[in-house]
């Protein structure tokens, strides 16, 4: 039955919205039999090809990308991020995904699902693609600009149940974003976490691997990296910054001469699948932990098939059961 | 006369000391009619090639890659770091050059040069390479893991000055690392910093533009970036761990197959310049501003060219008074 029970997805959320995000929606009915409910303003669903056999929820409102989040939630209570966490807390879809404006979709469910009991503060948790790998699960990368000891030791315990849950790892290895390998590295935030990671013993469910370094995110040397949502946010970027730019750079030298534009052809088969991998489309999203739903915050920029992958994930994650798992991992 | 005075060079730092340190030392010195002292264990430098003409002031100790930094220079006396800070101290060098461990550099420079007046926390200001541009100059990417907000604006201010004496940019815009452009984005730090720098005006000599994202690293949004400690070292090594990753991926699959390989042949020449800019070695180095000298602090892994660069960094900034421009601005 589950599989009928249909995953909210926010048509009005992310710089291509609604006509890729509902383009995206329909794929993943179509094509992979996903149960998908559409929310957001009837008539611009309309003017974007219209919502198909898809069922829509009508909201009026938008939060717009730039927009502050806590102030958007609070002032649009018929906005389509709004209504998407009230269809899971009424029951009425089973997970929802957006990508819209993160702080809006995570202010939503926290205050409309409610957070799990016991956790101090939710966290998002992305994966960090590492071609011939597993991804990196990265948390928080924004959720938290301010954190305590205490929260990323729960960052740590709800990191290594999404990595298990949606990863296959059956013992994940964490590991603490810091300067320095050595445990006397860091802030005093970090320096705190540390002592009270090392001291959770085997019971956790996970190895605590102790302190990695930014060059480390896509070395494959820990499945979960723990850090503040500040610290994490501005290491996300960069990444997707600098992957961007290499990027742009090597296809420029690749297409300065006719020569060049020859030879290109030729490795481009070559160089594609790694491109893929590293693609943010490719990974399906972000997952807010710590609250009492599926809320997958897809990036900004999604095309349909970052939808269709977010998607995916969200039934995928609600199939397996992981907020039943993330609560299990706070109490115990 | 200040082309005879020498620069201090710590033959005993970096993965690759002695040898790589004092072969750039001589080429330096050769190719470029730069004043060196070597400073390091004379049989060590003898077993390495030899000091050549280059004088030596003996050092019998070595602080350790990744020795405790603060240990390091209270108990190693002796150690080629604390002498060369001596040497600069002692006016028997204009400058100091290291591709040692990096907080025994800034510990050795602090506790022998000494802070400039005014200054609250000298900061280390790292060249971010970007090519067809002048470099974003990052600071703090290190010295200080937990900031107060006067240190902030303090590091916009030599930031400011290190911008404008080392790629002559008359009036440089200076950006805040956040985790979002408004004002309102951000730790209780950043925001108040925000402030702070929106309230200095223009006779601060830098025009604050606000706050960028990790993803405007690379993009010469800014002249300089301003970050504490923690944030700009997971930054820049985040940004150099993706940089290597994407390099590395993009050399295998061009070594797939021989017709993978005959292409890259073709590209290479293409590629290989925009390779180069980005390469840390090329930089020359990053600079910890706030003490009374010049103090250099080379990539723990760099080679000779490295050497050579950072030396004649250091050699042009002590001919432009690149520390009285410092002190000028923190008084002002």
């Amino acid at each position: 039955m589950a599989g009928k029970w249909p995953i909210a997805l926010d048509a009005m959320g992310g710089d291509r919205a609604p006509s890729e995000i509902v383009s995206g929606g329909k794929k993943a009915v179509s094509d992979f039999g996903l149960s998908v409910i559409l929310v957001g303003d009837p008539n611009e669903i309309n003017n974007s090809g219209g919502p198909g056999s898809l069922p829509v929820i009508p909201a009026s409102e938008v939060i717009a990308m730039d927009e502050d989040p806590a102030k958007g939630v609070r002032t649009k209570k018929d906005s389509s991020l709004v209504r998407c966490a009230e269809a899971v807390r009424d029951g009425k879809a089973k997970a929802m995904v957006s990508a819209g404006n993160t702080g809006a979709a995570m202010a939503s469910a926290l205050f409309r699902m409610g957070r799990l009991s016991g956790v101090s503060r939710p966290a998002i948790a992305s994966p960090l693609p590492i071609p011939g790998h597993t991804p990196t699960v990265l948390l928080d990368s924004g959720a938290n600009a301010e954190c305590q000891a205490e929260w990323l030791v729960q960052f740590a315990q709800m990191g290594a149940v999404f990595s298990r849950v949606r990863y296959e790892i059956e013992r994940p290895r964490v590991a603490l974003l810091s300067i320095g390998e050595e445990p006397t590295k860091g802030s005093p935030l970090i320096k705190e976490t540390h002592k009270m990671l090392a001291a959770l013993g085997p019971s956790s469910g996970f190895d605590f691997i102790g302190n990695v370094e930014g060059r480390d995110l896509l070395d494959s040397v820990a499945d979960v990296i723990v850090t503040d949502g500040f610290t994490g946010n501005v290491a996300l970027k960069t990444l997707e910054g600098g992957l961007k730019f290499v990027m742009k750079t090597v296809l420029g030298a690749m297409s300065a001469t006719d020569e060049a534009k020859a030879a290109a052809e030729v490795l481009l088969p070559y160089l594609l699948p790694v491109a893929t991998e590293l693609d943010p489309e490719t990974t399906g999203g972000a997952m807010l932990l710590g609250v009492d739903g599926v809320c997958i915050i897809s990036h900004g920029s999604s095309s349909a098939t970052a939808v269709v992958n977010a998607l995916k994930v969200a039934d995928e994650l609600v199939e397996r059961d992981i907020v039943a798992q993330v609560a299990a991992a706070i109490k115990s």
